[in-house]
């Protein structure tokens, strides 16, 4: 079954509890910061049943209609499709998840090797689970990182309590009780269920925390404490200052509390078997670096384009430098995209289990680049928009009608550039970079190239090919004046 | 004259116009969002008064005490004592401003020069400024960066209208009227008057725009269009989110436009010598690294502080790469200091005019390191800070009595260090680092050194060997099965 | 015809006019420098007949038999096995050479774009000249560069002669008579003739310029002028001191100078059409960058090979920055290989003409990131091997039975390895390092490890945490006496 | 006594027994590779006695006139005085060598330390040493770099003999007996003493390996293997290919091996305190930074100078990415300047000891800017250089009259530079970079600025600008091919 839009937003008024700065939420879908990621997480089931996605995000096995990305994935084809489905609901801008599905992908490796190496049957569990995902369609997210406290001591080693790591505190013929946290879990408030895995390698005495299962995220013990969203503002304005996220952005991340959750066998795909849960933590990094990379593709585009309109419309687009920033920023998009795509095409082969993943190499290639070069991209794209990231004006102050004649004269740039268009992409520009001190940073008295200008300029050059003259012997560096003093080389031959 | 802390904040309460996020604000010491950052300013009148920093801050000349930043400075010894003025009222927390004090030092050289060259007379109009700034004490700064329209065109060539470089549109002889406007003026709110003068050097073409002049900021016919400051909140809850910006950021940048302003000549200081724009706007710059580079002695130092403070919260300091990202900080800030120092202690003289200015090398490489290692600056503190730095949570949810406990089980860090204390020190790295999404991106799917680890274990290491080996003619590459099949190097010899 | 590797070697017994280190020599084949390049190139025409790659490198059309690379590429296939072809014969240590191929194919685009614009029959010359290469199997190289004179100046604006680019100096009904010389020209020496092309665009006033044209090396007015070995010494010797360029490196490259030689029409590709200078350059750098990234691969493979060699030998391998170093040198040899293969999967078609080329963006992302990294690699290798790479002992060292037992007993690494296998290891990676002094400076006075520990041991922790707990407001500060006399922030609160 | 250059030439004819490229050398002074070391040594002595150096270079005390550096620093300016002395002396092209001098410093720190703690009489020794260095004047070097074997293992854990750093293996009532090997040891040909020092820290299990002291070069069962120069050539060819280090290059590093060589206890320095070991590797660090960092502003300012040449003779000093490259090789060689200098200027106190030290952190950012930034350098003298750098004809080919006007007439660059001056700047450049591959590797198949324009044409620039307009809102994006079937951002409001 895949459900609607509808259904899906209906199950959200469950009863989970839930907290946003400060306050708990009663009904998320009432809440104007939560509304951007519902709609955006709504979208997907839309595509699911448009014309033009439905056939690459959807299989159909015994007259049952399901999610492809419920399937394991078998073959190169298969990451192709899993990266181009990931890839179009993003172009859409739908707000698809990686998280869920690349736990449900990691924790099949997992307990296939677990059952097969231990005799242990979580297979089964996993199976049941996905005829439940099947039929029900609910919307999952995955958890993995655990709120670790000192990173310097393994589990079972910290001191203040033992449960910077999600354990298993109790279990008995019909489940297990489950005790601790789960932090930064994207898609939180728009999910159904989660499934939660360790993340990190374990040892024997750590293996309380070997545990990977399945839950409703309104599950009695469970608490969600929602980080705060990218923006204090809701509605138009929020989608006028912040293009991108304003839309869709939203409260979407948080930290999930166990206060001693419940959890049947049958929704337990590990418990105990503490040589597994490096798999399960590597499994799903691998799976989750090709959704990762997927949004990277759509960020490091946007970037290039953000430099290039910014450039076009301060009438830039001429000058060296600002080219050779806007090749870098295309190199660091292609080459993100490359890697990815490679990483499908050329994947990994598990023969033991029949499935394919992602090329371990290429993948984390890929990852590492677009991280590593974040900061880079954030530096050119604020080099070449200019202070006015730091400094543009606001939603509030176009709309004030005695303001918005100055900011239209003033701020325009290129000709034939309505003023708006500007504002809207640096506002867009800003959204990049954020209210952060390092745009504002590089421009407070003065640009870089300004810098290198005067110090082009301040150096030293006669001096210097003076230096260089008399080493190599070629006559004129005896006029220099730093160098007047100064005899031939060598001054004297005693040998 | 020096006026007293609450004098100087009654003398905000004039008459200018000045718009807020869209609103017009009568009197800004009365709106929250301006308090921060007119307390911050208004500190400086109490240390021109404190014991331990009134011989550094001011001078007195013939029973007139005033500040020390109006006299120009003719030595190293001078250069050296505003350096240390600057850092020590910033190492307070006063909120000093360069801006003025810089445009004048500026003004001061080009007048001269100008005087010299062409037999104008603007010094006189100086010193009657400067008299005028010893006597009354008001707060200024200085207006350079216009707002430029197309950057490829020159101040006269710009399309769509002559405005975008502010311009002589008038003069009489009473004074001039100008029109245009200036961003990302800093310290503006905050002042009483403001020195304006010309960014870039000009032609013979763009005489118009080759004008410096003084003017109150609450003259008829300017308008402030302050910029929106870093955050929402205000008060307590300002500072415990953003505890260094939310202290004393507040709103401090301004659009400052010019309705057809009338200037007297005894405040103008240059007006149609278009071949001294390029003075004024190089020695501004010149005097204004000395100040930002004080500015950045502090910020840089600040962050290492943030990432050796989190290193040890989180429980990673023993780490060698995250020792080596702490150095790399640490080297960062004491270059960022040692060149600026070197720029006061060996300073460029300027014998024509009986001057000394920051060494101009030196001073341009402090500020370039700066600048071009800012997003380096962040990129560590986020790895090192770790996602946290992105979902924190928020002053209303610490309060929050339900939410606490968990937060404060759940996030503290290294034993010993209270809860409290490591989300401090997070709230000042998310500070530094804003709500970009660069910090949230190197940690999504994973850390630098996650992927780093894959690669490591990814990559072919034994084929890698096994081609050096074959190369150097070391055996033992046969074994290798990528290489069985490739002969000796060379597989024969013809010759 | 395919030629055997002996008639190969007879051919280089030519008229040519060639000059090694101040001497004019006779007979190349007899000249030990000359032989490692020759052996080199000869053994190409061995795999040309070898049962693992007949198939690859030749194909047989109308029951002749010839080299694959007279083709002009037309599918992904053919690019990827073109790429295939290179990379092979170079693992088996065959000199391929890409320049002839490679301006042959750029001549094919040229000649078809011009004829078709300006009915110009240059691609009959070609098909001429390919039914040459066909039957008579010449070896040929490509001559792009030339000497260029003032950079700064085009060809015909150049002041102390005319000559600097080659040119037309004279046609008639039977040819063109050339003039100018070509430098760096690869494969020279061991060529039996070459295809010259302009290195850049023309303008009309440069059409004596735009010249592409074919000839025997040893035409009547041509000189080569070799340029130095990467070594002194032959045989034995040199191979022990440079495995890898000791081998194979020979003399190799040319300046060719052209005394107004004779070139027949049928050897004439382009004369004097300005407008397709700029194809012909871009068409050659468009495959000779498909060839140029095939060596790019075996020598980032062998760098990264060195390094894990080199660190397994002296015992550190398991360090954290080790891997590090590693890591980066593996990614950098992943993505010169996976940029460059997608440059061929998925080419750019050129359907006016019905071909294939290698994707610009790709193949030009390949060939950047070797350039661009290339220093770094040395700089990883350097690091790693240590400062031994600069001061490592002879073959007449090693060959003293005097000397051999210490260099045997003291320059012994990890144990297990003979000291002879970590001796080629170090001289394998100083033959790629070259004498050059960034490796001995990189370690001279300590190695950039040791300068980051004393820096970490060096710096001011505890004043910049204290500083960081200040504006964090987290007690503890007042305790560090850097910090003992500043205030709590703010100090004051006036407003 | 300072002894003339005679006296010291002939001390170099001694009982030494010294190997080069596996020969035994009877008498070094006759032997041509040694000869540029020696005569680069002996202008020092020529410099002790010059009017324009003595009173920098000596002290005289009690009549007795010696030299400085055998003086123990104690301020800031005896350390400004150390360094102006290096450098002069380098500047004038002596061979100052800071080995001997430095590990002498840090072992009067040692001697002291070790001496007040543990009430040893090393200081005695010490002050014996320094008499007999200030009456007999002899040459001196520093050995600090041990062979090492497995560096992942301690000295008292090597495996496959327990010499692979010196060590005490005898001592008796007059002496101590060492044996191992020290490596990469600069200055030893052109030495007559050596201060052996270790080059780690130890723990209690390596005591033997804790020991400091000195000995004539000749002493009974030293051995010297050489290291192999930088080029074959002498005299005046050498000096014309290779104009820095063929002038006073010539074979000056060794392996210095001991064969259970005896050392009379009034040399030794330390012996056993394996505490020690610690402080006189790092002293010695501490100081040879200092001596390092003056080389470095030497070598510094002529790549500076290097680059800026060869850009004017090429032509293309206009460009901008040419004037950025310059700009951060100027920035680059002012830094290592700056830093230096600042480390003495603002030193160190050990008030125990009464001694002045250059500043840890400083001469560490000096030395580490200098070596990160070597291939760095490197790259920018490589790329403004070019290809000619690697394929540069010799002093043979200039002396042959037959090729020397092809020579002169191509490779002219820039009208008014005589090719010949072209010719030998190029060579300096060569002579920096080496033979080494790196700089041929950024050149061949296109420069990196040819690169970088392809890949800006071919970036899809239209692309990228239409998915930030698209996120921004700016209308325009729908009529770019790639995107025209993508819907509006959000594409559906459900909430």
């Amino acid at each position: 079954m895949i459900r609607t839009a509808e259904q899906y937003i209906e199950s959200l008024r469950d009863n989970r509890v839930i907290y946003y700065n400060g306050e708990k939420i009663p009904d998320i879908t009432k809440q104007p910061k939560f509304q951007g990621s519902i709609n955006s997480r709504a979208l997907c089931y839309v595509l699911y049943d448009h014309p033009a996605f439905k056939d690459l995000l959807t299989i159909e096995e015994n007259r049952e209609k399901y999610l492809f990305l419920w399937k394991q994935p078998k073959t190169a084809e298969d990451l192709v499709r899993r990266r181009e489905l990931y890839i179009n609901c993003m172009r859409w801008g739908a707000g698809m998840s990686g998280m869920g599905p690349d736990a449900l992908a990691a924790s099949g490796v997992t307990a296939a090797r677990c059952d097969r190496e231990l005799g242990t049957h979580y297979t089964e569990a996993i199976e049941d689970y996905r005829k439940h995902l099947r039929s029900a369609d609910p919307a999952i997210t995955g958890a993995i990182t655990d709120v670790k406290g000192n990173r310097g001591l393994r589990p079972s080693a910290q001191e203040q309590h033992k449960d910077f790591y999600v354990r298993v505190v109790d279990k008995n013929k019909d489940g297990i009780v489950v005790r601790g946290a789960k932090i930064h879990i994207s898609a939180t408030p728009t999910a159904n269920e989660l499934i939660v895995s360790p993340c990190r390698a374990h040892r024997e005495e750590d293996k309380d925390y070997a545990v990977v299962f399945a839950t409703p995220i309104d599950a009695k013990g469970i608490k969600l404490l929602t980080s705060p969203g990218y923006s204090e503002e809701t509605g138009e304005e929020a989608e006028w200052n912040w293009p991108a996220s304003g839309r869709s952005g939203g409260v979407s991340e948080c930290m999930i509390t166990f206060d001693d959750v419940f959890i049947p066998w049958n929704r337990v795909f590990l418990c105990g078997e503490w040589q597994f849960s490096r798999t399960q933590a590597w499994m799903f990094g691998v799976f989750h670096r090709l959704f990762g990379t997927c949004h990277k593709v759509i960020s490091t585009e946007l970037a290039a384009g953000i430099a290039a309109l910014m450039a076009e419309y301060n009438g830039i687009e001429r000058y060296p430098h600002i080219q050779e920033k806007l090749t870098w920023l295309a190199m660091h998009a292609a080459l993100i995209d490359i890697t990815a795509r490679a990483a499908c095409e050329h994947p990994d082969y598990f023969e033991d289990i029949g499935l394919a993943t992602p090329n371990l190499m290429y993948t984390n290639i890929s990852k590492y680049l677009f991280a590593d070069g974040q900061h880079q991209c954030s530096k050119l794209v604020a080099d070449i928009t200019g202070g006015i990231a730091s400094t543009v004006f606001t939603y509030k102050d176009w709309m004030n009608l005695e303001e918005r004649p100055y900011i239209e004269k003033y701020l325009a740039g290129k000709a034939g550039v309505p003023t708006e268009h500007r504002l809207q992409a640096i506002r867009l520009a800003k959204d990049m970079l954020g209210h952060g001190h390092d745009g504002a940073f590089i421009h407070t008295e003065g640009s870089l190239a300004a810098q290198k200008m005067a110090m082009y300029v301040a150096a030293p050059w006669d001096k210097y090919k003076a230096i260089a003259k008399r080493v190599a012997k070629i006559p004129g560096w005896k006029e220099q004046p730093d160098l007047k003093d100064l005899p031939d080389l060598p001054f004297q031959r005693l040998i």
